[in-house]
């Protein structure tokens, strides 16, 4: 997986590059629309895919792993010749190893050298991954890029616990890459596996983890363990303490971040790549994030608002309705609120990317992070 | 409102036509999805006003008086510019007059000669609805047609509540029809009211409720009070017994049917206009309409169906999915579900409508009843 970088910002570490991927090129930096079950609740990959500038453009979206295990299962979607054609979706695909939700979301974890031991969500049938079989159900999948098994730890824990989780993220990465470069040289995969750096919020075992991780030489790293519950600037420092160690021409994927305000920030600090439900969870609980600040549309004050709900954006959802109109299907419970909002909040995410990622083109990034920053200051 | 009848079937009651509102040309026969609060669950207005050969193409809608006047409210529509600029739907609408929800929905509800005092379903307000303010209502959301408040009976009723039942509506439709006119010509409204032939399963009933309606040169009429409960045989004959009594330049609407073999046998009785939950509601419940029968989409043997939901369906979720990815969407519980299976059993019965249309036109509608009665024996 080739990825080049076609403009660094002088005064930041932001960059901009381009990745290329067996399913199109993904432009950096880039934000991720989340698809857990194999879609991005609510929306059509049609309108995903949609051209610029009124459309989505979404070159690559996240899927999840351990959902799509459990549910409609890996085997299952390989019969059916992968994620890419399961879900009619022919760009590029990210799939994260599980890890995460195997502690977040199942009963009954059991973590062993092997792996982790967990109970399904759905049915509390017992499964067990490991670093190589998590590897192996994302080869099922065929995702563009792979996530190896890591521990994830909740906020805030001991040193030494994160210490023994970060060495175990480490060996479970070492053999999660080992297994994968020898299954993709069998069958000719074009994925990439990209480590992830743990440490939960320590600067020495940050540190510790990507020096470890580096030697693997991997075409691509990203940094997990954030946003479980720590204050944003604890985040921050994580990044900002990693980025500096990973190979500079290779991405940087962080992992579940952020919030509208704070994507220029990781971008900033060097980071290529970002997910987040955020935007998508938001939208469909009536939080919608827009050019003048966030709209609550339950609110009284929209209930005969004629105007769009945000005059700067070119999306469909803001083309074609008012917030008026909005409220009213969200005060009804009508699914196509769902629809879209989310459509307005992935537009005005994946635009502000593209923002991004021009002003570093044009030697213009540290002006737009310091309008960032200055908007962030005057709504507080 | 003008209506163009360009061809009839020599054989059955069959015509196709041209209804002319001012929200464009619907070419009859008609089914109307139904948008109850102003958005037919779960499909973008784009989507359902998409051109031929894949798209709806839907030239009109329908509209839930009861629900919009409860929320957001009629006035906060008129406010807006109408039901077609609040929902950004340009072509026809047409709303029911609520008193079908009133007996459906809401509790406590108390009929007098003035009209009907019911409760909210939603938090419990009384109100009142009269032949004159369910008017206003449909004139304040800018309809193209209106109903007038009727009195529509559970089923089994007596012929002597149904006698009564069929009085009011004829004298409420009277009020109604006065009230229109009136306002209608203060406000140049180009709107339309279709009285209601009610009468319970009683062709006597029937026969004089038609006899007596006829007598208010409407420019349309509705057949109602079917689809409460009685066997379809009863439906069909209530039908049979009204349409020859009704003007025959003046379109037909049989009010809440029907199943989609029971499409051909309205139109074959000069019916030209229909309207059901059932395509969009079935969809949501995973039941699929397709050339090859209904589709019911969590059974195991779609699990690994890599083929369209209808191979000869051009809709945008047959040329799109497989039946593998519906079901698995089903099973998840995800939305897209609901709009990829709404699209399709829209499109089911839309393109079901324009066949006879065609066959009407080009002499043919005799073999197609007959072929769509020989499928419905097979089947059974």
């Amino acid at each position: 997986m080739r990825f080049e970088i076609l403009a660094t910002c002088p005064d930041t570490g932001a960059r901009a590059g381009l990745l290329h991927t067996a399913h199109g090129i993904v432009e950096t930096p880039v934000f991720m629309p989340v698809g857990t079950q194999a879609t991005v609740k609510g929306v059509m990959q049609r309108d995903l895919a949609a051209p610029l500038p009124e459309g989505l453009d979404a070159q690559i979206i996240l899927a999840n792993t351990y959902h799509l295990f459990l549910r409609p299962g890996h085997e299952l979607i390989r019969k059916l010749g992968g994620l890419h054609q399961f879900m009619s979706w022919p760009r590029a695909i990210l799939t994260d190893s599980g890890g995460f939700q195997v502690f977040s979301l199942s009963d009954l974890r059991k973590i062993t050298e092997e792996g982790v031991v967990f109970r399904s969500h759905l049915d509390g049938d017992r499964h067990l991954f490991t670093p190589q079989s998590t590897v192996d159900v994302q080869l099922a999948l065929g995702s563009d890029i792979l996530m190896p098994l890591d521990e994830c730890l909740e906020y805030p824990a001991s040193h030494e616990a994160a210490n023994v989780a970060m060495q175990r993220t480490v060996r479970w990465a070492r053999t999660a890459y080992e297994h994968f470069q020898t299954r993709a040289s069998e069958t000719g995969s074009r994925s990439a596996l990209f480590p992830i750096v743990q440490g939960s919020m320590f600067a020495d075992l940050r540190r510790a983890c990507a020096a470890e991780l580096v030697e693997l030489d991997a075409p691509g790293y990203a940094i997990g363990g954030l946003s479980v519950g720590e204050p944003r600037t604890l985040s921050m420092e994580m990044t900002e303490v990693t980025t500096p160690l990973l190979p500079h021409d290779r991405p940087r994927y962080v992992m579940g971040v952020g919030m509208p305000e704070e994507l220029a920030e990781y971008v900033a600090r060097g980071v290529d790549m970002m997910d987040c439900v955020l935007p998508s969870r938001n939208a469909r609980n009536g939080c919608l994030f827009t050019a003048s600040g966030r709209v609550i549309i339950k609110q009284a004050r929209y209930k005969d608002d004629a105007g769009p709900l945000d005059a700067e954006c070119p999306c469909l959802t803001c083309r074609t309705y008012s917030r008026a109109y909005l409220r009213h299907l969200f005060q009804a419970g009508e699914m196509l609120f769902s629809t879209l909002a989310t459509i307005h909040n992935l537009k005005y995410y994946l635009d502000m990317m593209r923002q991004m990622r021009q002003a570093i083109q044009v030697g213009r990034f540290r002006a737009y992070l310091d309008s960032v920053r200055n908007s962030a200051v005057e709504s507080n």
